[in-house]
C-alpha cells in the first residue's frame, strides 16, 4: 500500500522567541549547524520512505508562502492550509480526506515538523515497522520514545509487554504529564514511553476512528472532501473549520480508541522544546559555550549565545541564554527558559505586536 | 585673589564600554538621570565659586569639538588641547602657565571631569576653605574623601590630626592602593582619606613646585608660556609635549613636596569607576533594578540595564549589567565589572577598532 506523510506545521511556538515570531514559528527556523530549517530536515528525513509528491504539509494559511519557499519540491496541492488552528484532530482529518480523495486508501505517517532525530536509519526502520503493523492489522499505531530520564513535560504511554504484534506492543493507556515522583516510577517499570506525537495508520482507519469518536468533526470532514477541487472548496473549508471543535487527536481519539499499538523508538529524538535544546544539539567549546554570530566572551561558561550583527560581549556570566535578532534580544537564565512565555504575555498585554 | 578652575578631561576611560569609546570617553557621557554629561555637571557645580570665563578645560585635541559642543559657554581659548597625553603633571603645568599669562597669579582649583558629587554646597564650602588655605599659606592643598569602607582601588593620604591650618590638616604622606587588610587598618585609624585627585593652590605655588621637582618639564612649560598667542604657539606646544616625561602630579610633585595640606570632604563623592556606580546613582525599582530604554524584565533582580532602541528582554537573571548601544552590547556579571577591560584587550588584539 502506498505510504504517505502528513507533516503538521501549524504551530505558533513561543519558546524560541525572539527568533521565533508569530510570523516565523519554530518549524521554519534553522536551529542546527547544518543550515536547514526544522521542517526541511523533517521532509528530508522521511524521503527514503515516502516520495516527495506523497508528502502533505498541513499548516496555517499564514505560513503557506513560508512552506513554499522552504520546500519548493512539495506540490502546491499538498500544502493544506487550515483557516484557523483547531488542534490536531481536525488537522489530521483534513489530511486524511485529501489522501482518501487522491489515493482511496494509503498508509499515512503523521509527523510533527519541529523535532530533531539523530539516527535517521533507525527512525526509518521504526516507521517502516509501524507501517507494517498499521497496514496489516488496521490499527492505530504510534511511536513512543524510550525515556532516558524522568521528564515531567511530556505525556507518557503505557504499553503491555506481553501483548505484541510484529515489533509493536499493545497500548494500555495514555497518561498526562506526570509529576517528578510519578515520572520516576514510570521509568522504573520500563513500561512507559514518551508520547512523541508521531502516528501511523491507514487513511481508512483514522477516518473510521474519527467517525466513531468525533462524529460531528467527521461529518464536516466529509463535506470538505466532497468540495475538494470544486469552486466551493475554500468556502466549505472555512465554514467547516469555523464549526469544528478544537480537539487533540490524543484526547479526541487515541485515549478512547480500543486497539492501539506502539513501537518504542531509540533514535536520538529531541523535541527541541526550548533554547536549552540548542546547547544539546550544537557543539559546545571547551567552556561549555555554544556561540554563533558576532560575540566576544570573557570568563563565560555554559552559555548559549546566538548573536547577530551587533557585537555581544559577555563578561563573567554562566548558564545564560542570549539570543539576538535585529529588533529584540533575549537574556535568559538557563534555568528559566520556560519563562520566556512571560515575556510574550507582557508584550501582548502592552500590545507591542511588532515583537510577537 | 581670583579663583580659576582647571578641569581635566583628557581621560580615555574604558570602564564604561560600550557606551564609552575612544571617541567618546566617560566624561562626555550622560550617566545620571538628569540628562547632563559628567563634564557638564562638573562645570555647573563649580560655577558659584568660579566664573565661566575663568574655567579652563584641558583635554586631548581629539575631544575639542566635544568640549565645545557640550560646554558652549567656555571661551575657546580656555580649552587647552594637549597634543598627546602625558599624565597629570604636564596637564596641570599647561593650565598653570596659561593662567599665569592671563592673570599673573590666581588660586587654581584642579578637578577631575568625571566624578559625581551629591552635596554641592558642602563641596563648594570645602573648596572655598581650601582656597583660603592655599592663598594664605602658599601651600599645596588637596581635598581628601572621608572613607566609608575599605576600598582597595583608591590611593590614600595620611594626615596629621595635630597639625591644623584653618580647616585643613597637614599631610603626612601619600600611599598607594592598599590591600584589604591595610585598607581596614587605615579606616580604623581615622587618619587616612581617599585621594580624590582634586587640588587647590596658587598658580605661582604649583609652578614653583614643578620647578623644584620636575625642572625639565617646568623649563618646557616656560617655553610654551612664552609662545602663547604667538604664531609659534602650536609648534612649541607639540614639540615640548613630545619631550615631556609622562608623570602624574601625585608622584611627580605631591609625594615629594614638603608642605601639603588636606581638607576632609564628606559631600557624597563618587568617582563613578564602573557600571556598578550607575546602580548607586540612579533610582532602582522594587526589585533592585535600574532600567532605562526598551526593556521587559521577568524575574530579574539587582540588574542594571541601559537599553537603547532594541527590545531587551531579561528572564530569571540577577546581578547583571546590560548595556546596549547601536553596534555593541555588554552583558556582564556585576562582580566582573572590572574585567570589561578584557573585552577591549580582545578587540584590540583582533584589530576591531570600530568597537574601541
Amino acid at each position: 500500500m502506498k505510504k504517505t506523510a502528513l507533516i503538521m506545521a501549524g504551530g505558533r511556538g513561543e519558546r524560541f522567541w525572539p527568533k521565533s515570531r508569530q510570523s516565523l514559528p519554530k518549524q521554519f527556523l534553522n536551529l542546527t549547524d547544518d543550515g536547514k530549517t526544522m521542517i526541511q530536515l523533517t521532509v528530508e528525513r522521511i524521503l527514503p520512505l515516502v516520495a516527495m509528491e506523497d508528502i502533505y504539509i498541513s499548516t496555517n494559511r499564514d505560513y503557506k508562502a513560508l512552506v513554499q519557499a522552504q520546500l519548493p519540491g512539495i506540490p502546491e496541492e499538498n500544502i493544506l492550509c487550515e483557516p484557523m488552528g483547531k488542534n490536531t484532530a481536525p488537522c489530521i482529518g483534513l489530511g486524511a480526506v485529501h489522501m482518501k480523495k487522491k489515493y482511496g486508501d494509503a498508509v499515512m505517517i503523521v509527523l510533527p515538523s519541529d523535532h530533531l532525530i539523530k539516527y535517521t536509519s533507525i527512525f526509518l526502520n521504526t516507521l517502516s515497522d509501524a507501517a507494517d503493523v498499521a497496514e496489516q492489522g488496521g490499527d492505530l499505531v504510534t511511536v513512543g520514545i524510550t525515556p532516558t530520564y524522568p521528564e515531567t513535560g511530556y505525556g507518557y504511554i503505557k504499553f503491555q509487554p506481553d501483548s505484541v504484534r510484529g515489533r509493536a506492543f499493545a497500548v494500555e493507556r495514555f497518561v498526562e504529564k506526570p509529576d517528578l515522583e510519578t515520572a520516576k516510577d514510570y521509568l522504573a517499570t520500563e513500561q512507559y514511553l514518551w508520547n512523541s506525537g508521531m502516528f501511523i495508520w491507514k487513511v481508512s482507519t483514522i477516518l473510521d476512528n474519527l467517525n466513531a469518536f468525533l462524529p460531528e468533526t467527521c461529518a464536516g470532514l466529509r463535506r470538505i472532501e466532497e468540495a475538494i477541487a470544486t469552486p466551493e472548496e475554500q468556502a466549505v473549508l472555512e465554514c467547516e473549520f469555523a464549526a469544528f471543535k478544537s480537539e487533540s487527536i490524543d484526547y479526541g481519539v487515541m485515549e478512547k480508541a480500543g486497539s492501539i499499538y506502539i513501537l518504542s523508538g531509540s533514535f536520538g529524538w529531541d523535541d527541541v522544546g526550548s533554547w536549552l535544546a540548542v546547547g544539546r544539539i550544537k557543539k559546545s567549546n571547551e567552556f561549555g559555550n555554544v556561540v554563533s554570530g558576532n560575540v566576544v566572551t570573557v570568563d563565560t561558561k555554559n552559555t548559549i549565545i546566538q548573536g547577530d550583527k551587533k557585537l555581544i560581549a559577555t563578561v563573567g556570566v554562566h548558564n545564560l541564554i542570549v539570543v539576538d535578532t535585529p529588533d529584540a534580544m533575549l537574556i535568559c537564565d538557563a534555568g528559566s527558559a520556560g519563562d520566556i512565555k512571560k515575556v510574550i504575555e507582557n508584550l501582548k498585554i502592552c500590545n507591542r505586536t511588532q515583537y510577537l
